[in-house]
Order: structure tokens, then C-alpha cells, then sequence
């Protein structure tokens, strides 16, 4: 295990009616909320009544700002931090999914500092202040419920970047398996592909003596897959979604990646592929991580191997590791495919290969020119892996 | 998963060096503060001078209180009370094994309110104020660098009693595992017995539905299991004192327990034992747990099945489902004895079992009548408890 610093101060909430809580816990931070939501679903589910309710009862004023589309837009981030300013709101919460929980943390951190929130994600400043946050979750799969990271789209750039920032992680989170009866199964499926997805960034390492977490990893991955079938095919099967929805904070909230180098390459290369397609990040990820993994795992062979046979039960042949790993791969896609997930990018619609040039170029570019640590991938590998995705 | 909060905000600063920045840590909170310790083993390592010379760096004033025993007195925390009261300290910071951080949570707790603190114990009260604790930890197992719990020992009352209290828990851990290097090979097996407690203690649970988190403790039991030889035979393998370290501190900062009802039924029957023979905790538990097992594994069957199967690898034979939990509870004992833990009282050296009797008698009278959760056991069932484990 490298040296290491685990901070996860965000009060998870979890359970039945636990949103009738939301003005106990605002209140303890001031009086005034930027209530930031989606679309209209969490209107017509009665959600935000509800909110609004618990809120007034706790004597706090709310202003509202909806209309977060997934794969969140600058443009609103900006009218957000404006109505924080002019209006002195000093909370913001965020009732949806990882979109608009990163929109809202994109708007704690603009607001409070005199800097062009866009800076943070080109990696020219940090935010020296953030508004508290507060969540309820109404998609699992982001992860952003309980971390410190935040994705946000630049429409004119067309550029899709992070910030992370230990400041940003909410200080409370309420997730009621309940309120994700309603996410439709494309979704629900997307967010259980993104957590994986967010468990393999962390699990694919170059570091050594990493067996603890190895486990915990795991143990996370299987559970995700034990319940996807039921959470996706039984929407209103609590237990199942409370699965989903616990496993999918667990996989994103720092524990899984304590003590080892993270790679993040595929988040990277799939940003690129919804930035210009405009498709579900989980989807995307669908599509692009079994790629990445076909193109490096013969750098440390070792992990792959461990992941095919702990997570996917597959036997080890000594003869031929490669077959275990293959094995393994193949088993993570017919998972995938078991639960509509695209598996290539002409599943999510990309019709043309002319664009992958681009997008790699775009890719290389935006993360400074390579992406990904356990394997350093520059413009041309990311161009192969969008090849062997296509 | 029933209803549940987890809200763990404990920094834990993990890895090589890292007691050196306490200062700057403490620095956060304060100018005074109690350094409080154990014997001289911290003293003649050269630790408490470490940690003296970060503290004074950050221009702290560090007042001393050394001397805690294992099973910590509640004499010594009158003591630190009456310190930091006189002096005005307002942080305390453990350099130690779980007994020196629980009575620094002690101390914590009573030194900002007007009640004995001892009422805390016999849950007469709550502190409506506790200090801010910080920790080095040199003896893993007991979990309480970021638990927030601590047990402490009347020697007058012969009681030895619990009190958990969520601001009891220390607003930063440091975790060096090098630090661990030089505790010996029967403290580094007890602290391991220690922890698989604790996640038994959640995982034997009568609630439904606990999959994901299920499947995390079977994990860290595995890794604890599979890095302990290591740790022990090899003090200075700085990759399992890692894995340990890492693991005790997992096993005990409530995600184990997240969403369900824990037992703790052992850790009660054992503090009896440990409160009349001052015997090492971790070891006590490595005698009654076993016992209590076979006690109380009919009264539901699957979750001893299961731990059997996922955590050591027993084959399920459906004609003789008890056989696999005797096999699972073979393999425990194995693994406890290949660390040389007791398995039973008499290794313990009770060698009279008219004390039986008594101990049963104040265990539950220690905790209202009964003691467990998941299996509810009174007076006759722990005396049947202590007769197994003799």
C-alpha cells in the first residue's frame, strides 16, 4: 500500500422517507438553499414537494434552479452561481442524479470565489472556498453522492472535464432506495456499468500489496452484479435497488482506491465519446472498458487474471493465463450484455470512424497528452481503443 | 438493509512517517494538548520524542499523562480529566493501542461536561460536549482510531462497560504500519482475533438483504486472515502490517455494520472474562466466540453456511447442512490456533469454573438482563456459553 490519506466526512443517510429529513439537516447550515434538480420527473414523483415541504418546515428560504440535462452544461453552472450571489444563498442541494449533484458542486465552487469556475477544470486554479452541499440521490451510479469529483461539459469548447477537490464531497447525502423505483432500466443499468466501471479504475494498479482493498473491490463488483438482474427487471424490488444504491456510494467514495495508484484512463477516453455523442456516461463506459482492458492487461497480466478469477469465478489454467483473462473478459461482457448495456461504440450509435481521429486527438489533448496511469495511454493508443470498441 | 446513517468523518493519514505530521494536525484544533500514552515501549522507541518534536514545531504545549494498562482504568481518566480541566486543554491525543485511545476518548468526553463520566458507562447520561481526539495507533485490532465506542474498566466495581457516542470519534488516526513493527507476535494475533469480532459481531445479523455489505466482511476476514502469518512471523513485512492495519481499522469504522442490526454478544460475554483475568481482549474473544457459535448458529443456519463457505472455502453438503458450519467453525479454530491464540478459558488460565457462575451472573446484570441481538441471551444461556468455551 502507498501512503495514502482516506477523508470521507459525508453523513450518509440511508433508507425509507429518509428525504423528510432534508430540512433538519440544511438547517444546521443556514437559511437559504439553491434547490437544483433535473427535469420534471422528480416534480411529477411528488419528490420535490416533498422537499420543499420538509424545507419550509425548517424555516429555510429556497430558491430554485432546474433543468440539469445529463452530462451537465457550464452555461447552467454559471446561471446557478449568479442566483447564489445576487440572492447570498449559501447551500446548495441537489435533488437527482450525478448530473445534477455535479452541477451543483460545480456551483458551490464557483460561487464563493471570484475565479471563472471554468479555470478549475482547466487545471489553472483551485477553488479556495466551496458552499456546503447537500444530496438526494435519485439515479445511483456517479458515485457523486459521496465524492469529491464533479464532471461538467463546456457547450462552446466542447470540451467534458473534472475537478476534484476534497472540499466538494457533500456533507450529507439521503439516499432512498425508493425514490429509484422510477429509474428506467437503460439507466438504472448505466449507473451499475458506471460503478463497476468506477471499481476497475481503482482495481487495474500498478501498485503491489494491495490485497485488503483487492477484496473489498471485489466483493463490491460481485454485489453490484448479483443485484443488477433484480433492481433492472423488478424496478420496485426495494432490496435490490438498495443494494444498487448502497454498492454504487461504496464504489465511488475514496475506500476502494486507499493506498494504490488509480488509472482512470477509460473515464477519460469515454468522456470524449459523450461530450460529442451525448450519450449516457455508463453507457459509454460499457462500450469503451472492455477495450482498454483487450489493449493493456498484458502490461501486468497478474491483475487481470485475479479479477477473472475472484470476481467471475473463471478457473485458472496455468498453461494459458491469457485464456483466464480472455475468460474473464468475456464474462464481464456477457454482463453487460445480460443487461443491455452497449458493448460497442456502433451499439451507442457512432456510425463513422472518421470521427475517432478527432476525438482521440481530443482526448490526448485535453488531459494534457496521455491519459491513464496503470497504463499511460497517448493519442494513438486511445485511438486503438476506440477502434477495438467500435 | 434496515434504515441506517453512516457518518464516519475520521482523517485517517496512512503510511511510512506520517506520525510526523501530527503537529500540523493538532495545530487544527488547538495549542494545548494532553499527550497521553502507555508504558515505555512509545518512550523507548523514540516515538513520544517524534511526536513531541511535530508538536513543538507547531508551537503546541503538550502536557503529559503516561501509564494506561491494558483494559484501561477508569482511575487514570479521573486523572486526565482533572489535567485538562486544570489546564485548559482542549485536544487529546492517544499514542497507543486501543486502551490508550479509549481512555483518550474517556478523558475526551468527561473533561467538558459536569458528570462523572462514569455515567456515561452505565448509560445514565450523555456528553453533551466531547473534545477532539486525535490518535497515533501502534497496536491494531481494537478499531477504536476510528470507531466510536470505548470500554472502559472500574477496578472498584469490577465492571468493565462500554460507551459509544458518535462525537467520540477521533477527528484524525495516524496509521504508520511501521510503527506496528515491534509489537509482538501474541498482541499482533489478538488484535487480529479482534477484528474478525467485529465484523462477525455485524455479520451474524437477523437482518435480511445485507448482500453487498455481506460480501465486504467476508472480504476484509479473508484479507485478515490471509496476511496474518505474515505480520506475525515476519514483524518487520511491511506489506501485512499494512494489510493488518488497514484492515482492523475497516473492521470497526461501522461500514461493516452499515444497514443492519449487530449482534456484540460476544464482546460482552468476553469482557467479563477480561474484566476478572485482565487477559488481553482479542485473546478472550478468541476463546468465546467460537463457543458462541455453536451456541447460537441453529437459530438461523444460512448465515453460518454462508460465512463457512465464503470465507473458508467449505464445500455446502446439502444432506448435512450443520456439517458445513462445523466445518467453517474447524477452520476458525484452525486459523486461531495457528496464530496461537486460546481457544479456550483453561488456555486463558481459568482453571476454576465456580467463577462461571458469578461472571455469567454480573454479565448480564452489566447489561440490563440480556446481552445480543441477533441471538438474545440471558443469565443461563451466557453461563451455557462459558461451560462450551471452558
Amino acid at each position: 500500500m502507498d501512503n495514502d490519506i482516506f477523508y470521507n466526512p459525508t453523513k450518509v443517510i440511508f433508507g425509507r422517507n429518509t428525504e423528510l429529513l432534508v430540512g433538519d439537516e440544511v438547517a444546521k447550515y443556514g437559511d437559504k438553499v439553491l434547490l437544483h434538480y433535473g427535469g420534471g420527473s422528480a416534480e411529477r414523483s411528488g419528490l420535490l414537494d416533498r422537499v420543499r415541504k420538509s424545507l419550509k418546515a425548517s424555516d429555510i428560504t429556497v430558491y430554485e434552479l432546474g433543468g440539469v440535462k445529463s452530462n451537465p452544461r457550464l452555461e447552467l453552472v454559471y446561471e446557478g452561481i449568479a442566483m447564489c450571489r445576487s440572492n447570498g444563498i449559501g447551500f446548495v442541494l441537489a435533488v437527482g442524479g450525478g448530473s445534477v449533484i455535479d452541477s451543483a458542486k460545480a456551483i458551490a465552487c464557483g460561487t464563493p470565489n471570484s475565479d471563472d469556475v471554468w479555470d478549475y477544470f482547466l487545471e489553472e486554479k483551485t477553488a479556495k472556498a466551496i458552499l456546503p452541499i447537500g444530496t438526494i440521490l435519485t439515479i445511483p451510479g456517479a458515485g457523486s453522492e459521496s465524492s469529491d469529483g464533479m464532471v461538467i461539459t463546456n457547450e462552446k469548447t466542447r470540451q467534458k472535464l473534472a475537478y476534484s477537490d476534497l472540499g466538494a464531497r457533500p456533507v450529507f447525502s439521503i439516499l432512498n432506495p425508493e425514490l429509484t423505483f422510477s429509474v428506467p432500466a437503460y439507466h438504472t443499468a448505466a449507473g451499475i456499468s458506471d460503478a463497476i466501471a468506477h471499481i476497475m479504475e481503482r482495481y487495474f494498479t500498478k501498485t503491489e500489496h494491495t490485497d485488503v482493498v483487492d477484496r473489498m473491490c471485489e466483493s463490491v463488483m460481485r454485489g453490484l452484479m448479483r443485484n443488477a438482474k433484480a433492481a433492472i427487471t423488478q424496478p420496485e424490488d426495494y432490496n435490490a435497488r438498495a443494494e444498487i444504491m448502497w454498492a454504487c456510494k461504496v464504489a465511488h467514495d475514496g475506500l476502494l482506491g486507499m493506498g494504490r495508484e488509480e488509472d482512470w484512463g477509460s473515464h477519460a477516453i469515454e468522456h470524449e465519446v459523450s461530450a460529442v455523442f451525448d450519450v449516457s456516461h455508463g453507457a459509454g463506459l460499457s462500450a469503451i472498458f472492455p477495450a482498454w482492458i483487450k489493449y493493456v492487461y498484458k502490461n501486468k497480466p497478474q491483475r487481470f487474471i485475479q479479477w477473472a478469477m475472484r470476481v467471475f469465478d473463471v478457473e485458472y489454467d496455468v498453461t494459458d493465463p491469457d485464456w483466464t483473462v480472455m475468460q474473464g473478459l468475456k464474462r464481464y461482457l456477457g454482463f453487460l450484455k445480460s443487461i443491455n448495456m452497449p458493448t460497442s461504440l456502433r451499439d451507442l450509435g457512432v456510425t463513422d470512424k472518421s470521427v475517432l481521429d478527432e476525438m482521440a486527438h481530443k482526448c490526448a489533448e485535453d488531459n494534457g497528452g496521455t491519459v491513464g496511469h496503470f497504463a499511460v495511454l497517448k493519442e494513438s493508443d486511445i485511438r486503438n481503443i476506440y477502434e477495438l470498441a467500435y
